[in-house]
């Protein structure tokens, strides 16, 4: 979202950094996703300024406040808002995520995250987490979360005013959680929301990640730069599921892609060169820096990447994607920088709407991706060229919806709305 | 909000008790309100289900993400949300309110609050914290926060594509916030509000409660039964300012009035008896027990309130005001609770559009209020009385606005818009 995902695309003449506070611009965002037919958008965040605003467009808006003012001006398309489980609390993040499913009739998304970082540790007093501490709090948190939004079963509302009885009390579920990290009463104080629990998102690719991920994921985002890679990672977390009794059809798989789009390949590739010129090289090096954990300098710009190892405590899947991909294609500083700053590790294609298309359907059909999470690298020029040259030469090829499957974002993902885990111990007990 | 501010309104035929989570609903207040030209619409919230969901309709929106939506459907109406400094960060409030801000163009007000119940600290895994620990908490919360909104000074954001220079770092400042209850480095990572810092709101009454409203608020709601009573809190909270450097007319004092509105006075009284027949004897004796800490049941009904200390660690200043009211008037429980149902200690007032506007013109002109919070018995129907027929006559009168003076939330309430502690620094040295 912002400006677009190229790194340089607020220098760009056809984007508007002026706009990066502005609701109306991330508004007529989600009004063309939603012409496109798109499933939904998707904010990415952090909880610290990242990166060096001195040379890039941050400092823009809250995702779940900014969520529920585009749920406001949209019917159709899924909203989905990063939040880290490493500095909330779970009552706090079950309750607006419910909030927000109801406020936009059942289009909620959570794409959760934990917190790495110093710079995110630094502005909650603590010492940066270590990755599998991590992961054991998001875990608990997430039971903690998917307790509170069943809390409330569907039909613990009564509405019976002649009587008084606004809800059957036996239906509403004190949740009495204690555990390692968390100790919550309940009852949630919001009602059960539509899509019964928000969609849930996850995008951790390092060990850790994969296996919360198959545990609880609904739809993964993920960094794939090769084909062969994105079946691999396709086939290893649907592989995965089962470990949970979960069908591989319960999650879905969504590489992130960053289109270049021209009418012409030639005008692709000028819009690629242009955004490349306008990339300031301190700015991604003190990016690629913190990404490899190498410190890098501008003498270094005409050198290959230096040896690093490449594994950390299991973690930092992305340093080795960026790794593998400068060894891979024999990659300059320079050069690297040039592909990371399309898509921060994402994979960018730069052609005609036919190419993109192509692209898409062979990962598509080739068991490498469900779906794509769709990085323009300029908005809201690049999110507009997508819907009208892209979606209608996928739709011709029978890839892509013509209309929206249902109301909510489950229904347009194809995926089931959960039941309450408390009416179903109850059921049992009514079966036995 | 939600369906009324008498507990018995979710059964009153003009209300719809299924729309408490319809946001739809929030949004035909909000705009009810903006034709009335109010100033904000004002949302309570705890964290737990408080009351008896057996008997009240409970278990609707959380306030910042309801209010974002109100925010994309309104131009003026300011959009004030409860949120507490106990079982919160201090970086995630300031953001999502600058956020907040963002989407509104600077009609965002925060109503500070601390969390004292049982309920609300068993989600949070915590036990029920002290009076004065929680004011302590509270006081620190806002320093930091402010210091956040601040980060960011107002001119950081240079633009400047050519050069590639987003913004002037030297303006944006880490706050290197250390102190008994949050470390905090900073900055925030969502750049200045347009109101610099949304609005601060307040609504504690305990000693405590107004010296924190003295030292920060800028707008106090307060529960307030007779003229007499409104004119000493009056003067004591505005007494209190100078020794925080501040002046009187730096914080507005508004009481809440529950306006039972007819055509004619009997029309208005056969409203209250239609609402209070509705009352559920359980539901009111359960909130009054927990309210005055004394355990009363059905049998008690027809008694005067029994004794009880009024005064308890310095706090509980709803528990005198209720207390005094059963005195003062010679209540029964019954008579009591009947009063209480209608506006949870705030000024009940039956009339005719007339009367009401004289009761407000009163306390207004004798030095009890600056405003008013406004609590329909029923909603959306006791607010467009409220709108189409008080305020008209306030207008006649001279007492109300015709058209909003401004854009923003401190533009209506005739309020300073601060300046970055920060950027203020600066100009000393400069100065110096």
């Amino acid at each position: 979202m912002g400006v677009g995902h190229h790194e340089a695309a607020w220098r760009h003449p056809r984007t508007e950094p002026a706009r990066l506070t502005d609701v109306r611009h991330y508004q007529d965002l989600a009004r063309i996703a939603e012409r496109g037919k798109l499933d939904s958008v998707f904010l990415a965040d952090g909880v610290a300024l990242h990166g060096n605003v001195a040379h890039n467009a941050l400092g823009g808006l809250e995702p779940l406040t900014l969520l529920s003012a585009l749920a406001a001006v949209t019917d159709h398309i899924g909203l989905i808002a990063t939040v880290s489980t490493t500095y909330n609390e779970p009552f706090h993040v079950a309750r607006k995520f419910a909030s927000l499913d109801h406020i936009s009739g059942g289009r909620a998304g959570w794409n959760i995250v934990t917190s790495a970082g110093e710079a995110e540790a630094g502005n909650f007093g603590v010492e940066r987490p270590a990755h599998a501490a991590r992961y054991a709090r998001a875990t608990e948190f997430l039971e903690v979360v998917r307790k509170l939004w069943d809390s409330w079963e569907d039909d613990a509302i009564l509405g019976d005013r002649v009587r008084g009885h606004y809800a059957d009390i036996g239906k509403i579920h004190a949740i009495e959680h204690a555990g390692e990290h968390f100790a919550v009463r309940g009852p949630l104080n919001t009602s059960r929301s539509p899509q019964g629990h928000p969609l849930l998102v996850q995008a951790g690719s390092s060990e850790d990640g994969k296996e919360f991920a198959a545990r609880y994921a609904e739809a993964v985002f993920t960094a794939q730069q090769t084909l062969a890679e994105g079946q691999e990672f396709y086939a290893d977390l649907k592989g995965r599921l089962a470990g949970y009794g979960r069908r591989p059809d319960e999650l879905l798989v969504l590489p992130g892609i960053s289109p270049i789009i021209g009418s012409t390949e030639r005008e692709a590739l000028r819009l690629e060169k242009e955004l490349e010129d306008l990339i300031i090289p301190a700015y991604g090096l003190a990016q690629l820096s913190h990404m490899t954990g190498i410190d890098l300098t501008e003498d270094a710009l005409d050198e290959p990447l230096p040896d690093v190892p490449v594994e950390t405590e299991g973690a930092q899947s992305r340093r080795k994607l960026v790794v593998d991909l400068a060894r891979r294609e024999r990659l300059t500083v320079r050069q690297l920088l040039g592909r990371l700053a399309g898509g921060r590790g994402h994979r960018v294609v730069a052609g005609t709407p036919e190419q993109i298309a192509d692209q898409i359907q062979e990962w598509f059909l080739d068991g490498a991706a469900d779906g794509f999470n769709i990085m323009p690298p300029i908005l809201p020029a690049g999110l507009s060229d997508f819907v009208d040259h892209v979606v209608p030469e996928l739709q011709t090829r029978g890839l892509f919806r013509h209309e929206y499957e249902g109301r909510t974002l489950r229904d347009n993902y194809g995926l089931a709305r959960p039941a309450s885990q408390y009416a179903a111990r109850q059921e049992l007990v009514v079966a036995g």
